[in-house]
């Protein structure tokens, strides 16, 4: 048989590029890393290319920036790629490398503004990044958007810690919780839905994925 | 500042292409899912494109092939790029859909020669498949191969099922662990770590991933 698709790929919405043109290459510290996250995440479900997720990929120790992603599945017409997975695979592609804690490489931090979903948790794992940094965990961000994060484990830091990643919790944690509520009072948004039945965010949070 | 990197992708290895043109288009049951699943998952890793480990979307019922994958974790720099995931996303390619569960569509099978790992788990998810049909599950893996799954919940299948996605287990079972053995015993593989630091596969099994 012949298939229909051989290859795909994702970009990252051209308003990024213009929003980055005003960044400073160099964030020197968390909080600076998350606020870059923050301005991401509210513009990418302001301009509608997604739901209000982003994340950031640094050099840990020096800040500067090697990739940045948002939630692109309604643009990719991908189910996987949130945030953190766009994120991850750029710094990838930007490095050649498909392990960004590979030797002689400085530790990479990767900032999300919020603790990732149950893919994405696994895709930080496999990533190599050395830092993980949230500006939160809890039910909030389901209460508030309706995205379900998926089945998580109690111990999911303590899980990540045993494997070489540092995380960092609740960083400028308020914002974030700002703009999912936001998010969630919107009366146009489009949901993606892994059930695709057009449910309202709120009530249909089951398979959506942050 | 300027970005490296905007946009990333992935492409199955030639040889897929190849090994597809001698098969039915139609896999009627399980079995013969499995059986592709199996042929591509050992190929793969004789071909050097990457891990003994592949996937395929098909339609539920008829069997219909929506699309493969198999691990391009090496060939593509980028390490979210399982076999699930490159599955999940050709198939979302071929229909034009980030939803494989989307009102109208029949229900559609996720076939993979071992339970997914942590980040597959979620993706799979996120896909909106309605089956997912796993040869196993289980330790084999991790002690013949040397890759890590990533921490799972004891309940997974449970939480697959509450999200409405029917888990069919133990479907050609002994043909996944035989090429997982097979590979093990392989002195020159290539393997793919988190941890990047050249490590052999059965003694690091941190932060690979399936």
């Amino acid at each position: 048989m012949q298939l229909t698709s051989v290859r795909f790929g994702a970009e990252l919405p051209a308003w990024v590029t213009a929003e980055l043109d005003t960044v400073d290459p160099l964030l020197p510290d968390a909080e600076s890393r998350m606020r870059l996250v923050h301005r991401l995440a509210r513009r990418n479900h302001v301009e509608g290319t997604g739901g209000p997720f982003a994340a950031a990929v640094t050099d840990a120790a020096t800040g500067e920036i090697i990739s940045v992603g948002v939630n692109v599945v309604l643009a990719s017409g991908l189910s996987s790629m949130h945030a953190e997975v766009v994120a991850l695979c750029l710094a990838q592609a930007a490095t050649g490398s498909w392990d960004l804690g590979g030797a002689g490489r400085p530790p990479v931090e990767l900032t999300v503004n919020w603790r990732p979903c149950a893919m994405c948790y696994g895709a930080t794992l496999w990533s190599g990044v050395g830092v993980l940094t949230v500006a939160g965990e809890g039910d909030e961000i389901e209460q508030l958007t309706g995205f379900d994060e998926g089945p998580m484990r109690d111990d999911w830091r303590e899980q990540l810690e045993a494997r070489g990643v540092r995380v960092r919790l609740d960083v400028l944690r308020a914002e974030a919780v700002d703009t999912f509520r936001e998010y969630g009072e919107r009366a146009d948004v489009t949901v993606y839905n892994g059930g695709g039945r057009g449910r309202s965010p709120r009530s249909h949070a089951d398979r959506e994925g942050q």
